[in-house]
């Protein structure tokens, strides 16, 4: 499982399971002169932490990052940060019910054919808290970006079937469902407390817009930012579909509609729809980055469900403990964090895409 | 642009542009052993041959691919195989009406910024061709996933409102829209008769269906399956949408109604439903894995639209020429091909998930 | 500085600075089911300890190893394995007198030039401390190898003029210089204390033999064994050459005496010699592969040396502290570790070098 | 066998065999803008070209160079570029007496193990052939690194026991030998005409010299310039030795002698001596980079030798045709692109390693 490292000059590398010791993220790559403390790490880490409210797990788990290199004198030096949360509660509950069987919708029997052996200890390194590397990692990206001009808003646009309707960002961190709809919002808590009261989990949509991203970012033909974009999303856990710009609409839409008309705006090339996404044959075109990820239900219920066990039995499984009925807005800093990585991973690949640039570096 | 290699074991590079001299790929890691020919990729070419009907431009296209190393004696022998297609006609048309312009709903106006250099023949590096490459390396991966047992079915699921509502495998050759139902072909064609008479062009969905891929395929947490399928799918031309098994959907179901329950069936571990499209955790569950990729219309329209030109001034622009008014058909074996280059590389990638596979193997 | 990675399949990414919090490595890519405690890591680590003699510093550094991911229940699970080092003390000394000066024989001016911050305290990330990671990983690289058949055998060849003479291995443990031959182990003490009489230090060469290796390791034309061997190398500090076999001596030597004869031998292709050291175009033949590196003496010395400062001054430099007066010995578990790591990766990509090999995994 | 494929950001994949229909390699991140015809690769890959004398083997090979992509109106556009060479003479002469015989100091018996096939005709991807690639590619990484001030000399520095004790650089190209030295290059002639007259070859040692490099260049610790380089000279065919500056000699040298002492000359840093050889910690420090490279004589001797032929019979061997009796000359070009190559895919990497480089870029 060489797959735990993403990136290619801003490059991570997440470890750590559900119940291990601890869990944590290197960041290789970090340009050096970035002012940066563990209260940067930790403010986007809160934004995952769980029970915030009656939607999110009601454990206890501190979550206190600590950064153990790559910063000296309160700056980064250019070598890779490390940066480790321990976990606060090891103790082993009771697996017994499950611990021989396939929970449904997890990755359980995945992991059990490819490596013969299986941590059913709350998932593993399947669980939702491999991506605390993510977001440790995320919140060094976003610094950076904030820097340059570029700000990443992120949100959830959908629970169930409840969507937004009206944006108002400052709603966001308002609600513990992160929707920029404070209506919304609220319906959305009535629709998971049915869930909840049936023991059933929901789904949703979580949307992020880039702004102030430079035009010409993207390495076609296979490291297109859409791409790039694509595979850090949907690496995140519970993601089952990716979209950009008007998505999936694009496929009934006519060419005269979906083009964007470029025209001139205060002195600058723009576009007067937005229909792309802010990318054009992989590559920005200067308009905000706008995508979505389709979260699936929380597979753990308290429902009774059929499964096999690792005997090859077909048997019953009940999950018991609490669990989140929605893995939406924990997971809204998770795609922030993604995104924040994949952008600028491609801001620095593009430094050398003319040779004048190279040239004017060097003089 | 150090963006034209992908695969970790099965690599491919691949190279050329529209209107240059020829365009390939190199297709590195190849295991040594396969009977390999040059009619095998034709194959695979001429399923996105243009002119093999109204909807696809009549230009006369050879695109003969050439091996030009990496077999002897009809076999692979474990080396770099490069394959070549010629451009047979480089005659440059006239430009003049589009080259310093930006066409909208095309990559020319991020080139131009990125290289600061465009290649206004025909798209250059961002025109369809760039194709051709991916299917040649493509067709080489499906062979070998053929010796393994892994099959490919990739159609075309739905043009503009047309959507399949029959699923015929063997319709699928049938018609010049690589439709599994043959009314819905039908009824798709009145519909792109008509776009083309209004100068106007379509959208539609591309879905792909593998069948007999083993569980435990998926390096998580950043190469899991369903991420790279993302990447590799998101990184061609003109989808804006991946989705795996029920993708968007799941974003509105229950997680009652959204688990797959696991069973025994046939001595086997499956499961009663695939809602999650063969991947659980990024990791393959033993189902066939599903996916769709949402194509947008094409561009390229004959209609006056608005946009900018490098000297930055507001002007219209009109497109001559024949293009497709749809994408998708010719863009089928090109998501086939991408979907066979990533389940043969993370099938690679797997066979060393367990010590007691390399000490088997090294014994 | 996005170079802390190494490795494909088998990935270390090491981080960790002389004066940090911690160093450490996560080790991406371990097969499932090898038996790993921290016993395993700790007696590779105590062989690169210092204070084992008077030629080697005096800190007490206790260098406990910590694994906090990656092995449950005593066995690797096949997901990243996370280890760690405390520093046990980080009370910065005085460090006035060298902190704006570029040490002589050292990193610091590059880091200067190239981050415009340097972490002044031991070298921060050039310090020898680095190699903890390096080692830690290779204690798990040699144990999986271990259990293939391949051995590795590590030692000092030489210290300043004094050459071994004779080769004991049983006697390589037995001196703190790890040298094959008590003799000449007792000529190099007397050598180097005679260096530390003078305020002066010594270089010399490290060894390197590994036996069990199979034919047909190395992937050309980049990755060829020897081409990968010689990145790992000469990626630690202090090493300025690198050879294999014959190495050097080949410049001089005609091809009737050079190349190797192949024969018959217990029913096995073998060589009547091994000018090679086991690699033939790039790829092992079945021989031991035998290298070595070339260490320079220690930079720090405590002379008085002339150099310039960061205001570019020209000044002179006098630097305290007890340093080794020689790297090589605590060096040969560093290259031991790095050799490791590299003949892993490179026995686990072998293992798609034939289609057979792939079928046969999958039937 | 995915080892085709080097570099991050200057990524170079080179393909082709010794009798195959072609040899090429395509280079992906060429930055766009740079001036690039034929004959900037034709002129280097001349030097590589053989029949220049006695002493390298008088084939007809016209070796003459296309561009099949990434060049538009006589610039790089940052797409990939891809060359070839065709194989002007493929028929097959008769292999009877070796195709199943392993020629020892050949990779033979290494491939045939790896792939279970071996494509007997001259070496196959093992030939010096091989090369072609990379010469092609450094070339366009040469012309590039000249536009930055950077130049690198190479030639032959000792051919067996014959050494050069003068250096007139202008002597190099006046020489078939490409040593720097007329009078060494005369008494070399004669001991190639006697290892020939005893159907024997010799080695010998190629130095480099890359000036006008400046500070900062290297990424620790895996991917430091050195190592990065011991990498690229190491995975050309019959090197068996790589040192950095002083090199081998380091090992018995004293600290107070190897220490290179900084001082202020003309108002910049520089170093007193140059033992380091450009390099410290892994980082340039802004003297020349200085390397040697240490070849074997070619192991094609006509003397009969002893062998094993694939049916594991030992037999005796004898190979016919002309070879040539030195690798070296032909090789110097071989290095200095391998040298470019690194140099400037190291120069692009360094250019995110302050966060106000990357700042200033995007303001």
């Amino acid at each position: 499982m060489a797959g735990s490292v993403f990136g290619n000059h801003f490059k991570i590398t997440t470890w750590g399971e559900s119940h291990g010791k601890a869990l944590g993220v290197v960041v290789d790559g970090v340009p050096a002169g970035l002012n940066l403390c563990e209260e940067d790490i930790q403010s986007f880490l809160d934004r995952r932490k769980p029970g915030q409210s009656k939607f999110t797990t009601a454990r206890a788990e501190g979550d206190k990052v600590e950064i153990l290199s790559g910063v000296f004198e309160g700056k980064t030096t250019g070598t890779p940060i490390s940066m480790m949360v321990r976990n606060a509660d090891q103790h082993s509950k009771d697996y017994s019910n499950i611990m021989d069987k396939y929970r449904p919708g997890h990755a359980d029997y995945g992991f059990s054919e490819k490596f013969g052996i299986r941590d059913y200890r709350g998932g593993g390194r399947s669980s939702g808290r491999e991506t605390i590397g993510r977001v440790a990692a995320g919140a060094i990206a976003s610094k950076i970006l904030k820097e340059i001009g570029i700000e990443i808003c992120t949100y959830t646009k959908s629970i169930g079937p409840v969507e937004i309707t009206s944006f108002d960002s400052s709603e966001i961190s308002k609600n513990p469902l992160y929707m920029p709809d404070a209506k919304a919002a609220e319906k959305a808590q009535v629709f998971l407390e049915e869930c909840l009261s049936k023991k059933d989990s929901a789904g949703g949509i979580v949307e992020c817009q880039i702004s102030g991203v430079p035009a010409g970012l993207g390495e076609p033909v296979f490291d297109k930012m859409d791409a790039r974009l694509a595979q850090a999303i949907m690496s995140i856990g519970a993601v089952k579909g990716f979209e950009i710009g008007d998505g999936f609409l694009v496929a009934s839409a006519k060419g005269s509609e979906n083009n964007d008309a470029f025209e001139m705006k205060d002195g600058k090339v723009s576009k007067k729809t937005n229909h792309a996404g802010g990318i054009l044959g992989g590559i920005t075109d200067g308009s905000p980055i706008v995508f979505r990820a389709a979260f699936k239900p929380t597979p753990s219920i308290a429902q009774l469900q059929h499964t096999v066990n690792e005997g090859c039995e077909d048997v019953d499984i009940e999950i018991h403990g609490r669990h989140d009925p929605i893995i939406v807005p924990r997971a809204v800093v998770v795609v922030e964090s993604m995104a924040a990585i994949t952008v600028l991973d491609e801001l620095i690949m593009n430094m050398s895409s003319k040779l004048d640039y190279i040239k004017e570096f060097y003089s």
